[in-house]
C-alpha cells in the first residue's frame, strides 16, 4: 500500500476569515468552527475525496501545540491542487474569486490541462486544475 | 463528489537534500528529480494511496512560476499528517529520523491515537500518527 496522507492542515492568521472563504467562495463542505471549548482547539475541517481531510488551523495554535516560532506567512510554503471537472468550471470558479486573489489566470497548461492559481486569505497559493486525459 | 486535492507541493530550498530526506529517511516511493531540462522544472513526486500526488518543488520555482516572492520559510505553514498501521511503526519512523528533526516525541493522543511530529528540512511539520479505530 502506498504511503497515506490523512490531513492537510494550513497554518492561518484569522480563521473565521478562512473559513468564509473556503466555505462560501470556494464552496467546501464543512461543518464551520470546532473545538472553542479547549485552548488552541478552534480548528475547521473540510472531507474531501479519497478520505482526506482539509483543515484550518491558527497559526498560533500550531506553533503553541509543537513548541515552533509563529512564521511570517512565506507565499513560497506550498502549492495545493484542487481538480475540477471541466474547464469550464475552472473559469467559473476563477471568476467567483475576489479580484486579489487571482494569482495566474486560468489559461491552457503544455500538458494539455487548463488551470488557473489563487491565494487563500493568508497567501497559500492553489491550482485550480482540469485534466482532460482524467475526465469521467 | 467531495471535492479532490490532487496534489500537495512543499517549497523547498534544496531540493536534493529534501528528496534525499523523503526518500532515504521516510522511504517514500519516488524516481527522484525529474525535468530539470527545464527552467524551473526540476520537481520530485511521491505517489500516496489515494490518487494523491505529494511534490516537491524549489521555493524559486514556484516564484517564478506564480510572480510571488520568495518567502523566509513559516514553521506555521502547514501540517501534514502521515498516517501508519501501528503504535510500533510511529516509534520506528520516529526513531529513524535524525535527532533534530523532532519537534515531538511520540505519545498518546487524547483521542486515542498515537503518534509524533516531526519537521523536514525545510521545516514544514509532519504528524505520524496511528489512529486504532481505522485500524485494519
Amino acid at each position: 500500500m502506498p504511503p497515506q496522507i490523512s490531513y492537510i492542515t494550513l497554518g492561518v492568521d484569522d480563521l473565521e476569515r478562512s473559513v468564509a472563504f473556503y466555505r462560501d467562495v470556494l464552496g467546501l463542505p464543512t461543518e464551520g468552527i470546532i473545538g472553542n471549548e479547549f485552548e488552541h482547539g478552534a480548528v475547521a475541517f473540510f472531507k474531501m475525496a479519497g478520505g482526506l481531510t482539509f483543515a484550518l488551523w491558527p497559526r498560533e495554535s500550531i506553533a503553541a501545540d509543537c513548541g515552533v516560532a509563529v512564521g511570517t506567512p512565506d507565499p513560497t510554503a506550498l502549492m495545493l491542487a484542487h481538480n475540477v471537472g471541466s474547464a469550464e468550471e475552472v473559469d467559473m470558479l476563477m471568476a467567483s474569486l475576489p479580484e486579489e486573489a487571482v494569482v495566474k489566470p486560468a489559461r491552457k497548461l503544455f500538458w494539455g490541462g487548463y488551470g488557473g492559481v489563487f491565494a487563500d486569505p493568508d497567501g497559500h497559493l492553489w491550482e485550480v486544475v482540469f485534466n482532460p486525459k482524467h475526465a469521467a
